[in-house]
C-alpha cells in the first residue's frame, strides 16, 4: 500500500471537521449561519472571478490556495469570533498549536507547502495575501447586506468595530474596500441595523 | 459606480445558493448531507494535496477552478442523484438551460471562461476533466466510508451501481481509484453495507 496516499487520504477525512465550525455571518436567506468551509468555497470562487481587482499583480492559483486553506486550523482551535476581544487574545496561540498538530499529519514537502500558505495568510505582507484578506472581509459584508444586516442589528454593532475589521482591506483591494462601504455598510446604516458612532465622544 | 464590479457582485450572490443544495452524502460525523459548497471546498483542497497522483501532467489552477465550479448551475437544476436513474434522463437538459441563465449574469468575457470551464468538465475528456471527475467520485467514496457505509446501507445500494458511476474513474487517476476500491469500498462490502452482486445472475 502506498504510505504517502494513505497519509493524505487521513488528511483529507480529518479536514471534513471545518465543514462543522459555525461562522457568526448568515446565509443570503437569513435563517442559517455559514460554516468555514462554505465561507472558503465562496471566497475561492469570488477570487476567480474578483482578482483583476487586486491593487497588485497577483498570482491567482496562490492566492486560491491560500484561501481554501487559511481556515483549517480551525478543525482543532474553533472560530474566534471577529467581535470577540477576549477570545481574540489567545487566538494566535490557539491556532498556532492547532497547525503544528494539523500540518504534522501530512507527508512532510506537503506539510510545509500547507504551513507555508498559511503562515503567508497570517503574515499579511504579499501581495496574495493581502487580497486573500481583502475577499475575507469582503465576502462576510456582502452576506451581512444581503441578509438585511441580521447579525449587525442582532448584536447591536458599531460602525467603529466593522472599521476597526477592515482597517487593513484597502491594501488588498482599495476597489472592493470602497464597494463594500458604498454598497454593503452605508445601506445598513441608513437601516439602523449598525450603528453610526463615527460623531460619538469616546469613552 | 463601476457597473462591472455590480454585476460580479450579484452573481457572487446569487452563488451563495449552492451552500443551500443538498447532497446524498454524509458528512463524517454520519449525521448530517453534505451540501454543495462544502462539497466542491472539499475536493478543491484535495486537489492541492492528491495532483501528483493523476495520470497526465495537469493544470493545477485549472482543475481547482473547474472543480469549484462544476456544480454552481445545480443553483437552478437542483442536485441530481447519482443513483436516480429517472432524473438522470431530464438533468443534462436542466443543467443546460441553468447554465445559460446562471453565467449570463456575469459580464461577457466572465460568463465565458465559467461557461468554458463547465462545458470542459462536461465533456471529460482533458487531463483536468479527467482528474476532476476522478476526485469528484473519491471525496464521496471516501465520505460513505468514513460515515460507516450509512447512505449506501440505507438505500440498499449495490456494488454494480457504484462501479457503474465510478466506470470512467481510473481515467482520471488509476492510483486514487484503485485506492479508493481497496479501502473504502471493500470495507463496505465486508461489513455488509454495500450488497456485492458481482456473481449475481443477470435480469
Amino acid at each position: 500500500m502506498d504510505e504517502r496516499l494513505r497519509q493524505i487520504a487521513e488528511f483529507c477525512k480529518v479536514i471534513d471537521g471545518e465543514k462543522f465550525v459555525q461562522r457568526r455571518t448568515f446565509l443570503t436567506d437569513g435563517e442559517r449561519l455559514e460554516n468555514d468551509a462554505e465561507h472558503a468555497w465562496h471566497m475561492a470562487v469570488m477570487a476567480l472571478l474578483l482578482s483583476e481587482y487586486a491593487n497588485d499583480d497577483i498570482d491567482v492559483l496562490k492566492v486560491v490556495s491560500i484561501l481554501l486553506i487559511h481556515d483549517l486550523v480551525e478543525v482543532y482551535a474553533g472560530d474566534t469570533f471577529a467581535y470577540d476581544e477576549e477570545g481574540k487574545k489567545s487566538q494566535r496561540q490557539r491556532e498556532l498549536a492547532a497547525a503544528g498538530k494539523l500540518f504534522s499529519q501530512l507527508p512532510e514537502d506537503l506539510a510545509k507547502r500547507f504551513r507555508g500558505l498559511w503562515d503567508e495568510f497570517e503574515e499579511w505582507e504579499s501581495p496574495e495575501s493581502k487580497f486573500a484578506h481583502a475577499l475575507d472581509n469582503f465576502q462576510p459584508l456582502m452576506l451581512q447586506h444581503a441578509s438585511d444586516g441580521r447579525a449587525w442589528r442582532e448584536g447591536g454593532r458599531r460602525l467603529s468595530e466593522v472599521l476597526k475589521r477592515n482597517e487593513r482591506s484597502a491594501e488588498g483591494s482599495e476597489k472592493l474596500w470602497n464597494y463594500a462601504f458604498e454598497n454593503f455598510i452605508t445601506p445598513e446604516i441608513e437601516k439602523g441595523n449598525l450603528i453610526d458612532d463615527r460623531g460619538a465622544v469616546s469613552e
